[in-house]
């Protein structure tokens, strides 16, 4: 038979509202902690956390909808985020929607009936009409990775637009004028304000922007491979590439060596994402590398708060955060 | 006002007894079928899986624990079972142990008080100390890429053993016979088997077992930069090396880029895991690549049928689910 509250109050000869106090993280004098924690131990006390979700209407679970576990990006932001919130009580539940806008709708739905206290979200639809009846019911929503004008979320996101102005910055610095760019699906504002950014850096520059130059991917291998031999067909007189996430990186480079490009003499790349990835190919990369550790403790210190398990005050606003990414540099750029 | 299931019975007319029995997944006949799934869209009516949870003594989730989320391996087999359970009703709660028994041990006990219905670990502790509580519970545990002897759990996992014979034997049939090895974690059944293939297949083809050929790393990238290092400072005349895992692979082949060795014309290397890494080396790396769609069907498979969720009566003895690697021929053997 388990042990329930009574028998703690019995062992402990607190009332039961200290205890129950206590085992919803509220403030228990000292001396009655320690007791609640030893009678905790002896009697091999559990909390049915069901039925604490039930009385309480929380589940001290967090859902997390995300296009791809299988993505770097992704995992590593996710594990460190389930880090720090195991660490208040709090477990995820993760859906990966293989960036499809059906998908991630349902996922949404799937995680409400689960009765998730919030919700984090990398968004596959830009627009974020997936959310809207999640917001209705008043728990947090946290965005990372990306940001939705007019919904009103918090959002946690690298400052896209100044690492890819960076990025083209140093081609041009090395005497590159024809650039051209891999970019990420369109209908999302991190890969906008890449594409942005490399707009932005070309034209103050002095270097007109050309459409031959710029291929809209789907942020998948498959379209970082396609993007670079589309490039290279096109433009034969093209000196550099700059790739707008991760998975296009591995494609590009997949692409040099499937042409049998050699890298920089033929073509400078600069990567973007993955330290480990730069280091691995030959030679190494020169890559935008996004500060993900900051990235997860933002998006958890955040969520923590919407939850009220914070010391600070509430903010009204939605936070928009914006990193700073760091531009590493390998071999692959070469000096014209 | 949520809808509940008597506005459900008084709008179709059915009994409470019906419209329970489909909720739970139970068989209703189709016209009936018809009409509660009309009742359900106009009422807007939601199941509370909390309250639910607390009847029925489940909650429809799975523990998932794993030593790293922010790995390539783990990430593809965890997306894919999410997916399959997902259509099953079920959300997957994940915990990243980083690879640690002791955080190993407290995620197997969080999960444990959030009543999940099964779960699903890749372990560290090869021992299987951890999991002992949870398994006096009598609910399902699958293990996916171990398997712990004595602890009568089913597991699924490549034929570690096979997979290493075969990598030695397609160097030796290139004209090799010094080949180190960069292995993993000797306390992990998996790595043992991968060790133990390495071995039998010199011995078989008469090469003597040298220690200092064997470098014990620990699955991290760091320590396959590092054990390539070691293994080329103490074996001058080694001509290949085969690797124990994914990141050491990805750890091996940045090892020789900063020793500048060159691929595959003073080391040939044979790297364990994934096909789309393997393009994006220059010179493409030979690999040996786990069935990670197939491991993690037969884990979501094997996990439903101890749930009770499928058609096929459950096999009373563990499942010890062996599959097959592939040997993808890239361009890092040398012909000596």
């Amino acid at each position: 038979m388990a042990a329930t509250i009574k028998d703690i109050a019995q062992k402990t000869g607190l009332g039961l509202a200290t205890i129950s106090s206590y085992l919803n993280g509220g403030n228990v004098r000292e001396k009655n902690r320690v007791k609640i924690e030893e009678a905790i131990r002896e009697l091999h006390f559990e909390i049915n956390e069901t039925a604490r979700g039930l009385k309480t209407n929380t589940t001290r679970t967090i859902g997390v909808v995300i296009p791809e576990l299988n993505s770097v990006f992704c995992a590593k932001v996710i594990g460190r985020i389930e880090d720090t919130l195991r660490k208040h009580g709090y477990a995820l539940m993760i859906c990966d929607c293989r960036t499809d806008k059906v998908r991630e709708r349902e996922a949404v739905e799937f995680l409400m009936r689960k009765r998730v206290d919030g919700l984090i979200n990398m968004p596959v639809d830009g627009k974020g009409r997936h959310l809207e009846k999640f917001r209705r019911t008043g728990k947090p929503v946290v965005l990372i990775d990306r940001e939705i004008n007019g919904l009103g979320c918090d959002s946690v996101c690298a400052d896209n637009r100044e690492a890819m102005k960076e990025a083209v910055k140093l081609l041009v610095e090395n005497g590159h004028r024809g650039i051209g760019m891999v970019a990420g699906t369109q209908d999302v504002l991190t890969a906008q304000e890449r594409l942005m950014g490399y707009e932005e850096a070309c034209s103050e520059n002095g270097i007109p922007l050309r459409e031959s130059y710029i291929y809209s991917g789907d942020c998948t291998i498959e379209s970082g491979v396609l993007g670079l031999e589309t490039l290279v067909r096109n433009n034969p007189e093209m000196t550099a590439v700059v790739v707008g996430n991760y998975n296009m990186s591995v494609g590009v480079m997949i692409g040099m060596n499937e042409l049998g490009l050699s890298v920089p003499e033929e073509l400078s790349v600069i990567g973007f994402d993955n330290l480990q990835f730069a280091r691995a190919c030959r030679p190494r990369l020169t890559i935008l590398d996004q500060p993900t550790g900051e990235i997860a403790d933002h998006a958890a210190r955040i969520m923590l708060e919407r939850l009220g398990k914070t010391d600070c005050a509430v903010n009204a606003q939605p936070y928009k955060v914006r990193l700073k990414t760091a531009l590493i540099p390998g071999s692959s750029v070469k000096k014209l």
